[in-house]
Parts: C-alpha cells; sequence; structure tokens
C-alpha cells in the first residue's frame, strides 16, 4: 500500500478484513490482550536470566514531550504539573509538628496521553463504534462505560519483543515520514534471530525520541511528522495475534499520514476499535536497545501495568523489560 | 514494646538501632530497595508456574478510600478526579470530524497518596533528615530533589511473600487498633510454610479494607483507626532485609499509635528516613489472599512499578503478583 | 400551577411562551443581561450612599457546599482544591534565594460550578438548543464555542434589588420543597417598598444557607430539598424583563421538583436556554439581609463580574453588593 | 536612584523608610487597601456618568502570557487548563437524559498568578516577614494562614486612576528596560488633569501586553525583560497613599531589575511585605486606554473583586472600570 495515498474505502475494506469483534465474546473489552495464555505468562517468566530490569518509561515531569512545538493542537495534553501538598521545607519550618509527623505529600494533574503510557480501547472510534461493536457513546464525559483501562489491571504480562528496526536498517533514527512496512518487521526479526509468538508484546523502535533526547527539544515530536508503523502493517498485527505493540514515538504510525479526504491516523481508526488492539506509546527505548545490542537477546519477560483508573481511556505506565 | 507507650526516647533509640545510612553509599537514594539482587529478581520469576496475574491495586475513582469520614485532616487528598479532554460523545456528535480521527482522551488529578501506592523515600522526615542523611528540605514545593519516586523506576520487582496475618489468627479482620507484633509475622510464615529471604516484597493482609468493602463505605479508614503494625516489627523489617513491605490499610503502622508526647505514626519516623524503606499502602488483597488460601502458595514473583514522576513523593501504582 | 405537575407539555409551552431567542439579534450570546441599560448603570452608581461593600460570595475552600451528602451525583463538583506552588516555609528554608526572590504562589483545581457562581447560557440546554438557538454541540470538550461566559466580561453591573423572601414571609429559612411564587416575590417588594426595573439583578433568600451554615454541615444542600423558585415563575422573570436572578441555594429553583416523567430542574430548561437567563447561585446573603434589614434599604449597586474564563460555561464569581 | 544598581543595603533603607506594619493595627492583613474610605467609595460611584463598563481582564485561556518562551523557570504557572465535566454533546447523544435535564459543566486548573490577578499580601516575603510583620511561614503548604485573598473580599472598591505612560511619553510601548520613574508618573497624571486622592486604585499603562498581542506571541513575556515600575517609585506609592497599584505586564517592576547581588524583582521586596500593597498584574488596558483617550477621562469607578479563595497568595480577577 506504500505510495498510495490510503482512502475511505481502503478503511472500509481493512474494518471488515481485520475486524476482530466478537472474537473473545460479545462482552469482551480487552481485545487482544486475550491472545496472552497463562502458558504464555509461564515461558515469559522463564526468560528472566541475568536479573536486570529495565524501565521504558521518560520521567514524568515538565521536560516531557508535551513541551514540544506542535501545529497539531494540544487539546489539554500538557506536561504533568506535578505540586506538593506538604513539604520537607514545611517539615524544616516546624509547621507540621502540631500533626506529631514529618510528612510530604503530593499530587499530579496529569493527561493521561501525556508521556508513557497505553492508549486503552475506548481511546479511538471507527464511525460510532468502539472496540467489540460498542456505541461510541458509552465514552461520554462520565468515562468509558465499555473498555475502560481498568479492564486491563491484570494483564500487560507477557513475553516482550523487542524489534530495534532503525539499527536493522542501519540508522539512528528512521526518518520523519518513513513508514515502516511488514517486511522490515520482519527483517528486523530475522536479523536479531527473534520469531514471534502469539500473545507476544511486541516494541518497535525507530530512534525518534533518543534524536529529540540529544537535540534536547520535543519540537516536532507531539503530532508532527514521525517514522512508524504504515498502514500495510496491520497486516503484520493481525498475523502475529499480538497481544499489544509499542513505539517511541508519540503515535506509532507514520506521520504524515498519506491519506486522502481528511483521514488522519489511518492505522488507529482499524487497531483500537476494529482490531481491539492495546497500544504502547512514547516508550523509552534507549537503555532497551542498548542493553539487547549488547547481549543479543530481543526477547524478554515485559510487565507493564496500566494504573487502574476507572473509565480511562489511557493510562500512563512504567513498563519494564525483565531480562 | 507493646503495652507501654512509645516515647521520644524510644524513638530515638531506634533511629540510633536501626539506621541504615552510609549502607549503600553516601548518594543512594533507594535504601532497602538494595536489598533485591540480579539473583533474586532470576528466582523470583522461577515462582511463576501457573501463568496467573492478580492485581493487586484499587480502581482509581471515586468510590476510593478519601471518601471516608475522618477526624485526621485530608491535606488535600482527595479521591482521583478523572475528567475527559475528548469523548465518544464528541465523536457521535460529529465535532471532532473536521481533526480526521475520532479518539478520546482523558486526565487525571490525583494525589499520590489517595489509593493503591507506594510512599516514597522522601515522604516522612526525622527531624530534619530524611533517608541517608539526605536534609529535608530537598523535598521543598519544587519536588524531591533526593529520593525521588524516579529513582526507584527499575525496582519493585522481586519475590512476593504475602502474610495472610488474619487467616492466620483467625480471624476475618484484625481487629482495629491491634498490634501485629513479630511473633504474628513468625507465626503467620510458619503456618504458611513460606521463609524470607533478603530483598522480599513482603505484603501483609489485616482484612481491613475488605471489611470496608463489604460494609460500603470508607468511613474510619482514612487516618482512623486500623489494624497494623506494632512500632515492634522494626526488628522483623530490619532481620528480614525485605525490600519493601505493603498493607492493605490506609497507613500500615497500627492506630491508635500507643504514643506519648504526640507522636505520631513512630513505626514511619524510622521505617522511612532511617532504614530507608519504600512503604506500600491501601493495597487490594482480597483474590491474592483467596489464591493463596487455595494453592498453599505464599511466594511469588511481584512486580509494582512507581510512575516515575520526578520529584514525587510517592506513586499509584497497580502491583502485580505473578504466580 | 402550583400543587400539579409539571409536564413535558408544560416544558413545551412555556418554551414556546417565554422565548427570548433573536430578541437580541441572531448573534447574541448574553441574552437578559442585555436589559441592563448605560443608564441603568449610571443610575445603579447613584444608589452608592453609604460606602459600604457586601460581598455576596462564600470562601472557596474544603468547607464548600460540595462537602455536603446527597443523593445527587455530583459528576465531578467536588470542593476547590487550592495547593501551593511555593511557599513562606520555603522562603525561610532558604531554598528561594538563588531566585533572588521569597515568593509564594498557588494554584487551585475548581469545578466552576462548585461555590458562588454564575451559571452562564452554556450551562443548559433546552433539547438540542442552548441559548437563542445555538445547536448544543457548541459545547463540546472544547468548551463553548457559543455564549461561553468570556462574553459577560463587561456585564454583570447595574442595580440590585435584594428580595429577603424567608424574612417577608416571617421565617429564618424556607421550608424545603417550598416553591417561592410571583405573589411571594410581589410581596416581598411590596413590604420592602422596592420595585422592580428592567435590567435588574434580583437577589432571593431562602434562608437556606445560613440554615447549613449554623448547623456546620452542608449535608442535603448540593442537589438535595430546597426551597426556590416555583416554575411559575417563569412570569416572574419575563415580566420583570430582569437582567440576572440569584439565590442562596444550590439551583435556585425548588427541588423536589414537583415534575412528571422524569423531568429534572424544568424551570432551568426554560430561563437559561429559552430565555437567556444567567443565574447566579450559591450566594451567600447574610449580610446582605441584615444591612438591608437596618437601614431598610433593599436596592444597591450590585457588580459581580465572571472570570472570563474562555468557553466556560459557569464562572466563580464575587459578587459585590455596594450601598 | 536610576542609573545606580539597586544594593541590599538599599533594600534595607527602603524598608525602614516606607515600613507600614502596625499602622492599621497589629491584626490588619489587607494593608493599602484600608486607604479607601467609605466616603472614598461613594465619590467614586458618583464618577459613573456614561454608563460604560470596561473589562481589564484577559481572558483565561490556553492563549494566555504562560505560553510564551521564557528563561525565567515558571515554577508551575501554566496557562489555565479548563476542562468540561458535563457538555452539550453528551447531552445531544442522549447519555444526560437519564438525569433528566440536559446541563454542561466544567472545571479548570489555574495557576492563581497566571494572568490577570491580584498579588496578595502573603505572595511575598521579606527575610522571614511579610505584611505586617506576621512570620512568614504562615503561608505553608496548607496556605495563607495570615493575609490570605479572601480577607480582601469586601475590597477592591474605589476610584480608578488610569496612567497612561506610555502614550503621555509619546510611545506606543515603552522600551524593556525601561524604568518608569516617580516624574513619569507626575508627568502623565498633569498631562491628563487627573489629581490623586489617598485610596485611589492607580492602573497604569506600559504598552507591554498590546505589542505582544499585536505580535501575535508572548515570548518574553512572563518574567523576561519589560518596562515597569523603576525602585524610586515606591516614593510615590508611599506619596499617594494609594490603595493598589496594577498595570498591564508581568511583573509591574522594570526588568531587568538593575540590581547587585542577585536580588530579584527588589521593588517587590517592598511594596508588598512592607508596605502591605496588594498589586495588580497582567491587567488588559487596551479598551480603557482608546476610551480615556477619547473622553479625556481618567478617573472612573473601579472594582475588581478577588475570587475569595482560603488562604491563596493571590487570585485571578475581571477588574471592571465604570464611566
Amino acid at each position: 500500500m506504500t505510495g498510495r495515498k490510503v482512502t475511505r474505502d481502503d478503511l472500509r475494506q481493512a474494518a471488515e478484513k481485520y475486524k476482530n469483534w466478537g472474537k473473545w465474546g460479545p462482552d469482551d473489552e480487552i481485545g487482544t490482550l486475550n491472545y496472552t495464555s497463562a502458558e504464555d505468562v509461564v515461558a515469559a517468566a522463564r526468560l528472566v536470566k541475568k536479573g536486570k530490569v529495565i524501565s521504558l518509561a521518560l520521567n514524568f515531569d515538565n521536560n516531557g514531550p508535551q513541551g514540544g512545538k506542535t501545529n497539531y493542537p494540544a487539546l489539554g495534553r500538557i506536561n504533568p504539573l506535578h505540586t506538593m501538598l506538604r513539604t520537607g521545607t514545611d517539615a524544616y519550618s516546624g509547621v507540621l509538628d502540631k500533626r506529631g509527623i514529618r510528612a510530604a505529600d503530593d499530587m499530579v494533574v496529569i493527561p493521561l496521553q501525556c508521556g508513557t503510557q497505553w492508549d486503552g480501547l475506548g481511546h479511538v472510534f471507527y464511525e460510532n463504534s468502539m472496540w467489540n461493536g460498542y456505541d461510541c457513546r458509552e465514552v461520554s464525559s462520565f468515562g468509558a462505560q465499555k473498555c475502560g483501562i481498568e479492564k486491563t489491571k491484570s494483564k500487560m504480562v507477557g513475553r516482550g519483543v523487542f524489534l530495534d528496526v532503525a539499527r536493522a536498517l542501519g540508522k539512528d533514527c528512521l526518518d520523519d515520514g518513513y513508514g515502516i512496512t511488514c517486511a522490515d518487521l520482519e527483517l528486523t526479526a530475522k536479523k536479531q534471530k527473534v520469531e514471534f509468538k502469539r500473545g507476544d508484546y511486541i516494541i518497535v523502535r525507530t530512534g525518534q525520541m533518543e534524536r529529540c533526547l540529544k537535540a534536547g527539544n520535543w519540537d516536532g515530536y507531539p503530532g508532527g511528522d514521525a517514522p512508524g508503523f504504515a498502514f500495510e502493517t496491520l497486516e503484520f498485527v493481525a498475523k502475529t495475534e499480538l497481544a499489544a505493540l509499542a513505539s517511541d514515538t508519540w503515535g506509532c504510525e507514520v506521520r504524515p499520514n498519506n491519506t486522502e479526504g481528511g483521514i488522519n491516523q489511518p492505522w488507529h481508526w482499524i487497531t483500537i476499535p476494529i482490531m481491539g488492539m492495546t497500544m504502547g506509546e512514547i516508550f523509552y527505548l534507549k537503555d532497551l536497545a542498548e542493553d539487547c545490542a549488547g547481549d543479543g537477546t530481543y526477547e524478554f519477560m515485559f510487565v507493564a501495568p496500566a494504573i487502574p483508573i476507572t473509565g480511562a481511556v489511557g493510562s500512563p505506565t512504567n513498563p519494564l523489560a525483565i531480562k
């Protein structure tokens, strides 16, 4: 499909071809997370061999990606605003002592899509539908009545497979606008000598985040041009029967989107509401990339629990690769 | 020490006896989390045998414990306020279509100590000091310059040991004001046929949260009377060389605190700033308790990553027991 | 209409009878606030005779009405959460000095309907319409594209008329469920020797808030039973050609609402979207009541600017009666 | 003092010379707001002659000044984040109908110093003291126990005097770094044929905000270089016995500050904690300037109530000039 613009008709065909609605029953709210079986969890744990834990999270603070310039309206996505409710300076000043304990507390105002995060199945709609055919109106101002992120609270554990596509293609960072193909993913896996299994958590590195971190600014990162999944990788998602897919970019899929008729993020239109695929974005992959390049092992135990905020359509997460 | 009130002199003696400052070098910011070695992580993974993942988190919503009546000033600890930035009703109404994608977003205003949570090492001070001897003024309105929760981002993985003290003592719920002793903990372990190892994550059930959930209200839970660790269990913490300790109550330690001179939460005064012990609170243990009673296995792989909010003194978490 | 339940048909008839759409042109976004002329403002200023300024605002804090028990879901209306960004304790601790100034800053998380407030014209819809016939979808997650409270930024100045209905009816507080009638309002005005003029800001006291303040708790206040305007007072609103109407209750109109078919707040259905009337709620009237009873003067200059939050459907306000 | 750098010794001398502590008794918490008498309020109302109300507020939204680039750390001052709790799109979608009313609600996360605002007397400290000699530790994480903005709730009414210094000096906008002198202020008043009276609210235009608005960006505005009051204008503040002073800049005083020894905002060090002067910042003065230039009248009734957020050190405001 590369080279040709994605049309509304392509979307319709893809929706028909890749629709997983009903696959896990009419009441399912977690989609492809179901692919990971208990046996897969046991097998994933067996991958822990050197006892190394690698966090795939950016720190959540005012240096986060939402500070970057963008033409894509942020619609309320700010960097997290962390504020204190009590402090050590209060303690030092003696004003806490009437309470008999010197303690600090804090809070955060945090858009759930502002940093390293899971996009839940309530995050994107196809026409008037969300995952499994639920009415999109289930996600109102009162939150997601269906497919809230809290439904995943015992998931996000399984085998992690890391695909360092940038490295496999001999680049520090894929070019903005470069659409990763199925062939790229297969090639990367082959070079890394790793095979896919049903229920995997597949994590793909483009290098874009590291380019921003090196440059010391996030301009263009949130909603700007980026390397990412081409529309055709829907086939990869379907064929591998993966549990979830994550990347180091703002939105996983290639931007600009190469579409017609004002369609934005066509891959999202299909992956989330049609296939029921939970998606990880803004994953920090530098440390993992270095470790995998070092030991040649691209599979590991992956544990990345969402914070079960009732009715949320996403969640910040601190994903761990445990090798 | 049971039966006798804890005095400021007891605190001074305990501070001297249990002080771990410098144990992991002058720059350490994570304390007893250091006890878990790479080998311990590997061994913990070996405990995954049936592939079952059990979440120990309460959902984060307006039904959370901060709604309970209490005489203990909440100081800004509210239940999380989850609000939407875009919705499926916007989608249905057609107002999103100019953007070319129908998507929902959301945010949360969340005190970091409001639900299932880690208390970081910046949370409590002993006089003017925090863990490892850092000046308490390192925790100002700008957050924790030392011992921020983000320093733990690759920790919170290890062997979990569950101590169902309520069950071992033949109770649905320990009585409010009941101080759990070292003997209670040893007895529970013995009954459960589990032994402690250095670097364990030990999780203790009092049954109090389930009592609240059954009653359908949280009155008294936040800051009220509760079963919990007696002051003497500092010895247990020291001896077991545990990585972290968690419980199903608001504040882990017994309340009322049985102290003199207006001392509040004396166990906290020592565990966090003196011993460097990260503490888990408001853990939901019902499902874990049932599973462990069912299969007789009280050890498992424990993964409970904090969200690395820079400078935070705590973090919500979705702790997973993986069996 | 007292005694008979308000039906959907009554609403339809009222909507037809009282509809002000188009009265101030097709682009109007402020409705009856237009009634106050420049001359009225000049005349209002002439009412300032003793130089006394009386605030009609409750303080905004954790003691506010949202703490009261209620069966009416709060839907995110919490008491304001005021937190500090820098403090005097930081100053005392010396941590601010590197900045060369010792200063405190703060922020608030505040639902705009949580305390003394204006309900803007985007607050209530009649079927799919808002004031002046605008489509209700103009109020999306992106705020009110029409009738945002910021459109009133140079309004809310005029003659204030205070109607102490409770006092006129010989009560400390009208009974919950008591529907104030047109006759009550006329009688009160007559007793107080005050006449209405077009463009007035009319403020009505039921005494309910003072009952809560005296009792020391707000149980039942937010969304519970209350004295307030009967449905028939739509006629009063229309006839007086008032600019805005305010009261000391949570929702101005009588509760329970005395309706059929699940209609809630029928008076709101008409006043806001059909008549274009901005409404003041949770006004603190004790001091004003005492002053007016003391000097026998129930008219004054009224200045109650909204905070012009773009796209907001309401605003906290500190209304001033200047006598 | 122009041309010479302000030193710590200058601050000490100014603190001694201008100290108003005790002037309104030991318990005073509002400082120079006391200067406005009841007679002054009556006289101010007499200035209302044409019935025109001019708002001096910027709208509060994401286009606010906190978006501007700056090297001065924002410390949590973001533009207000306005979010919806219920919407017209919910209404349209039918999800509100079970509640029997179609209504929208909203909230805002708003740093109190982010836009058109009053700096309260808890905002700045001189060494360890705040206004009237209160200990700076009265402003802890629990808010301002003394001098909270709520103490001003019946103030902020009086005679407004507008000084269009930019216009008087023949400029569209004073230059960044230009320190307005006492002579400039006197000259402006003279040109405008207006005299000062005790208890006035004096509003000074530099033109800087309009320059930003015209340029379409706020770069440099928050904390950057700016025209503003020279240190010597402390004398003007003292001599005029004004109630409050406001300007169209981020911080009223000239920047850079022309100081030695790392002193930042020296004028603030004296005006707020030593003189007890409430200060208005980020006032929008374009409309007022045009109106005053048009009718030649630079005095008016000024009403600018703070939102009485308990313990706040500032407040957003919608200041009204009523002519």
